[in-house]
């Protein structure tokens, strides 16, 4: 099994691109990561998408020969993987199987989701796809509706109250106030948070991560390869995926993100290290709910006391375990089939010593936890600078 | 790298199943896979599923969460893969990756597809997802309209009349009449191929294979392993993938395949043999023109000439190079995304020698060629007997 690295990363803007499509974004992003990389495109070998909605919302599938078609990625294998909003972090962990496996010498990664130019009725139908189609979505139920009932499922458990959540967000928007690449650059004042219109309670708009547009791109080669390319490279130190049942009301226990937690774990493993010897850790935070639970189920705190490091403040970029530098879902954005190599990217750039002032300092090693739904489905890796 | 095997076959007949839905599809033909490989559900470590249409037409994504979820894979990981009717051909390339890189011990790979529920304009715009969204479908053209072109442009450039494709059809009859999985079980007369109603003109009721709905899954070990199995492993000699641009329009010459070219091309280099070592070939039959230019494109005929493969009657089950073995996309059906895994399969049962009314005598070499859209992805497996 080849050892794998990121040799390059190139990004667009999260936010509502109006005037661009899934064919510019991915042309943007991949035509960065390849300068960032000193590569052409000739020097590619397969092309992995990942994209949650390209057919339902932009009506096209494909979409993965669309985006080597457009940036003139002539004859290159490519094909789209799909998880939902971890579309991204499964097209990272298949780029990287193409290089173990020997199949591919270099894989572009690219993450692309254009959902901003519909809205209402038609975008809510097409994110509740990512739910039951038969048992759920028929009646009605979203995903943000499944994300209420969790919170409030855990706030009576375990007596928390909602402003106990907010310093995940106002740790969010603070990252995201000088990351050039955010959807939101506003920050989020003390009593904001619980005092914000509901979205589906208790869920508020300020706990709620935007659905967004954007794209973003990275080449992936050989860690052997890729040391005599660019300074530091980044390597994949570990990868694993998992999933849980897709409605929530099937789990035994809601409250408990399993396939996070099996995820993560066999990352841990793979890479022979304790949670402890993570740096910093890009989450899914879709909603708070869904970092607390994280840092629950990836061994970051005790059951029912994830809150508790947003209200200790060990989030931060100086803190412990700094999470969501670059904004996370809920600042930098949240392009869906594009998260998932967003957080991956943002890792990387945190490693190579290159976040500017987002920096974490000393960060050698980092992971990213892309989720699909709510938690269905849980990709990890853990990332790590070569010196 | 590691060497893959077939050690399990499963699927479900393919026609209209108005009572089934993706979930009870795939556990069906995963149930048989498992069975057939003599393993159990927790003996597999990971799931690919290549599905075309879930999200538009059953308003499902995450569609490999909901089939490892119904079919009782607790936690396994899970992901689609997508390249329109080459979703089914990617899953397998997919799952042969995660076995050849060491990341997994037992995959499987289920394609799924249900697309018959819905008729009509609905069902026009979901396939004509397959071509550019904003420079084709947008106009109106639907996939079958740009083959009926083809085919067109092929008559008068090579003086071809209609009646000489309807060899294909007739012999995809002919097999599919044998074949208790095939939609279509009657045989077809000649004269009735060209007589027939025209969906495109010249592309013919009797011309354009039917959408349907289906199953297929298979099990993948390493080839080491998959010997102390069963009595017959099938190996993946070769495995390759490429791309062609979306549009045919963008194309230099819209009469060849490129992307078949180079898929087949470099599985034939892979697996070290010529396109005379292939015993069968299961090729992609959704319009006969596609069939011929996918014979010339692949080194079975010279350019122009590909026709005359149905016309001399060299494609029978004990023809020089039989085709369609099984009926085809035309006859047994083009499930979308599960076709690449139902054509897979069949060429595993022939090899194994187990594909009763249908076998082809002495085959230990056979061909799997996959397309998306009208050519714009081509995934090729090149598969051997294992004794």
């Amino acid at each position: 099994m080849q050892d794998v690295s990121i040799v390059g990363i190139g990004m667009t803007p999260v936010g509502e691109h109006w005037e661009l499509g899934l064919r510019e974004l991915s042309q943007q992003a991949i035509q960065a990561a390849l300068e960032d990389a000193g590569l052409r495109l000739q020097d590619v070998n397969a092309l992995v998408v990942g994209n949650a909605l390209g057919t339902y919302i932009n009506n096209q599938s494909h979409v993965a020969a669309l985006v080597a078609d457009y940036a003139g990625l002539h004859g290159v294998e490519a094909f789209r993987v799909e998880a939902m909003d971890a579309s991204g972090g499964v097209a990272l962990r298949q780029g990287m199987q193409m290089i173990a496996s020997g199949a591919a010498e270099v894989v572009l990664v690219v993450g692309v989701e254009n959902v901003t130019d519909v809205v209402g009725a038609a975008r809510h139908n097409a994110l509740a796809t990512a739910l039951d189609a038969e048992f759920e979505a028929a009646h009605g139920v979203t995903p943000v509706a499944v994300a209420g009932m969790m919170m409030r499922r855990y706030m009576h458990e375990y007596g928390v109250a909602l402003n106990q959540f907010e310093g995940f967000s106002i740790n969010a928007h603070l990252n995201g106030s000088k990351n050039q690449n955010a959807m939101y650059r506003n920050k989020l004042k003390p009593g904001a948070f619980a005092a914000a219109p509901a979205v589906a309670d208790p869920v508020t708009l300020f706990d709620s991560a935007p659905d967004a547009d954007g794209a973003c791109a990275l080449v992936l080669t050989r860690t052997e390869r890729a040391k005599d390319m660019i300074p530091v490279p980044v390597r994949v130190k570990s990868s694993a995926a998992a999933t849980d049942t897709l409605a929530v009301h099937s789990r035994e226990d809601v409250l408990f993100l399993r396939a996070a937690n099996v995820a993560a774990g066999r990352a841990y493993q793979l890479a022979g290290i304790a949670p402890t010897d993570i740096h910093l850790l890009e989450l899914h935070d879709a909603y708070t709910i869904l970092t607390a639970l994280q840092l629950e189920a990836i061994g970051f705190a005790e059951r029912g006391r994830g809150w508790g490091l947003a209200v200790d403040n060990k989030i931060g970029l100086t803190g412990e375990l700094p999470i969501s530098t670059f904004g996370g879902l809920k600042a930098r954005g949240n392009p869906l089939g594009a998260t998932g190599v967003y957080q991956a990217a943002e890792v990387a750039l945190q490693l190579r010593g290159t976040a500017g002032e987002n920096q974490v300092p000393n960060a050698r090693i980092g992971m990213a936890l892309n989720l699909g739904g709510l938690g269905t489905t849980a990709v990890a890796h853990i990332l790590e600078r070569v010196d």
